[in-house]
């Protein structure tokens, strides 16, 4: 018989994060065309750069020492330099332009860990942060578990409305919770799932605001940059970070992950000072430091110009595939359809919206139909939070993991799947559609 | 101007983990012998044996692209496989035996991370964790931080004192507190700090009274036997978990830092098979699963037969070196100088107990003098919370980093230090001694 066992109330309000549902269907299921695990590339993996890197560190006794060895919680000192260097050049600016040292860079379990972490400092339960419409959904199951109170703010095609969030903040303020609020969480470059930026201009203006809403005390960004090297065409825009002259507001967090290798699992963030201390001390208890040899790993690769050129070349095969997969979607869903989508200026994700009446929701006919037809989508509204109204009818597709002839044939599926639930080839013009 | 930010009230009730103070003492400090951190011998890092699993690996096309790409929350499933065939044969039981199977196993960022994640399922504050005293002054780190009651019970030469434990669950129950008891935490492998082990008949006894006293719900044994693989002489005796035959009480935590390497970053446990779900919640929030890259290096270095060999030639590196030092220590302190140390059977501890007058605390006139002749140890105050004494004459040294000259040189620096601060070279009869 077995006994009952006391569950933390943490525990109580964590849900199973549906990324797992997904990433599991994808590993276990071979068949099946996923578009819903933000897996990357697998031709892209850096095999030769990595086995390289570890011959070079493994044959000389010290350094194999070293990367064998415990490391420090912060993370390996010269891998630090490194990832401040990578991105004061994305941004143009020195060291003291930023008020940056390699000290206020902290390296993580991914940078979903940093995530967590900073979580776990800066949120008591019932505290607010206040994300994007639609956001990253397995963020929102952090919050959860930490019992914040999330807030949501729509996005147009300039990404996070920063409108919408002075109004939200104005409407916070004359209520008193001002106080409550703890940070403004953005996906600020080919977002997951929107696929949309943050414009130049609402880069400052969101920093402007959130200063302005800093009146008993600070409100922080936490800008998620995770997808920021994989450009494939258009300017590249600042980091909100690099606005941030004191160094105050802005948590930048981005990764090795997307641009180089998730099985090496490091990401890192750049911290207002005052923030490291106090979050290293959580990730003290958590595990004093992530994989050290891993970490020494990305060190060589950063050093001897391989990740750059990694990097470039995942632009390359990302843009190809990018640029198939939207082919292959404007030939199954031509415009008469109503079904839209934008072709994203980079990342991995093609975010999809149905016409009215084609709902895309885990218990829908369309989901049913695509697994049916074996392709795997994540529905939109996993990726909605809080307040407002949650869209039932759009989809994140990712064409980071499949290869090009699978891209082509995922599109073929979900146009079949969307056909076999009542999309015409040629429908109706939309409003026709939305009546049906 | 530094605006002020909120901190959670579990960041406010978490300190700096002393184990970061002294192991960054021991990374940035060439000179110094340091006796304190508990990094492991770096002459036997496994470099070769690394690079070549790293090889086979990444030199097949299909295993690399499965190793640098994500992994699953829960850990790589042959990896798991071989986990539990391991525990298994340390302990001669089948899987029958202990109801357990591969999908009760978990694998962590260390298995520190472990203990975090267990304590963030389990704990809210002012629940009762039970330890040993002394005990392993990291995990009192998580337990503050969590808001936990800590109780201790004391230690002798078989270990935690079962009858001492009967006695304060009676003295809880009879408080009406036995509701909020969670669990009892024991290092039960050559212990750190003390270096005892757990008596086989008091492992029978601990589970039979965790198992009387789990009335209204479930009290959890928390088995870390990090050490277990490194014993040096006697008979390996039954982890408490092969004796949990219905699977509901122990979770049982190793690690690879410890036998193989501390870059890998990779621990494990093996859990009831009612609390793999919610934990991995947790772990799906934390990081969505430790470093696939790592586990698949560890895969390797187990089904090849190196990690066998590798704990098989380390056991016989670290027993060189606890003689070694065992002599060295002898040689300077002379039972008649009132200082005791026991020789540890395995791990990597020698816990010392100095003669009444020499404190050994952070500040003592000892500490200071050993910083001088350089040589660094934890202080045993460290190592006690909760109700009870905290003596202040104990130390923990550390022969696992350390080469055996600089073993030799560091018993050489302890007894000058030791000197310094007034031990006469041959001291008088130990009831003297007390009177000093």
């Amino acid at each position: 018989m077995s006994l009952p066992f006391h569950l933390s109330q943490r525990a109580r309000q964590t849900a199973e994060p549906p990324i797992s549902y997904f990433m599991e269907q994808a590993v276990g299921n071979p068949g099946l065309i996923s578009l819903a695990a933000g897996l990357v590339d697998g031709a892209s993996l850096p095999a030769d750069d990595v086995r390289g890197a570890v011959e070079q560190i493994l044959r000389d006794p010290a350094r194999a020492r070293e990367a064998l060895q415990y490391g420090t919680t912060q993370g390996y000192a010269p891998l630090r330099e490194k990832i401040l260097a990578n991105l004061l050049a994305l941004d143009h600016v020195s060291r003291r332009d930023l008020d940056a040292t390699p000290d206020d860079v902290v390296v993580t379990t991914g940078s979903q860990q940093l995530l967590y972490l900073l979580g776990e400092l800066l949120f008591d339960p019932g505290d607010i942060v206040i994300t994007e419409a639609p956001s990253y959904f397995v963020y929102h199951g952090i919050l959860a578990s930490l019992g914040v109170r999330t807030l949501a703010v729509p996005m147009d095609q300039d990404g996070m409305s920063t409108d919408a969030l002075d109004e939200l903040l104005q409407q916070l303020e004359r209520a008193g919770e001002l106080g409550r609020v703890r940070l403004v969480y953005t996906v600020d470059y080919f977002q997951n799932p929107s696929g949309l930026s943050l414009s130049r201009e609402r880069r400052r203006q969101l920093l402007d605001i959130v200063q302005r809403f800093s009146k008993q005390q600070r409100i922080f960004i936490l800008e998620d940059a995770a997808y920021r090297e994989l450009r494939y065409e258009g300017d590249d825009a600042p980091s909100i970070k690099s606005l941030d002259a004191g160094n105050q507001h802005v948590i930048l967090t981005m990764t090795f992950s997307k641009p180089l290798s998730p099985g090496l699992k490091t990401g890192y963030g750049l911290l207002p000072r005052d923030l490291v201390g106090p979050l290293l001390r959580f990730k003290g208890n958590h595990d004093f430091g992530s994989s050290n040899f891993n970490q020494h790993v990305l060190d060589q690769l950063l050093a001897n110009g391989v990740y750059d050129r990694h990097v470039e070349e995942l632009r390359g095969a990302y843009r190809r595939k990018r640029d198939i997969f939207v082919a292959a979607l404007r030939e199954e869903f031509p415009a008469s359809t109503g079904m839209r989508f934008a072709n994203p200026e980079g990342g991995m994700y093609v975010w999809l919206t149905c016409p009215e009446g084609l709902d895309t929701g885990l218990k829908s006919p369309f989901m049913k139909a695509c697994i049916k037809e074996g392709v795997l989508y994540v529905p939109g509204e996993c990726c909605y939070v809080g307040n407002g109204a949650t869209p039932c009818m759009e989809a994140r597709l990712c064409f980071g993991v499949a290869t090009p002839e699978e891209l082509r044939e995922a599109a073929r599926r979900l146009g079949r799947a969307a056909r076999a639930v009542g999309l015409p080839r040629r429908s109706l013009p939309r409003a026709a559609g939305c009546r049906a």
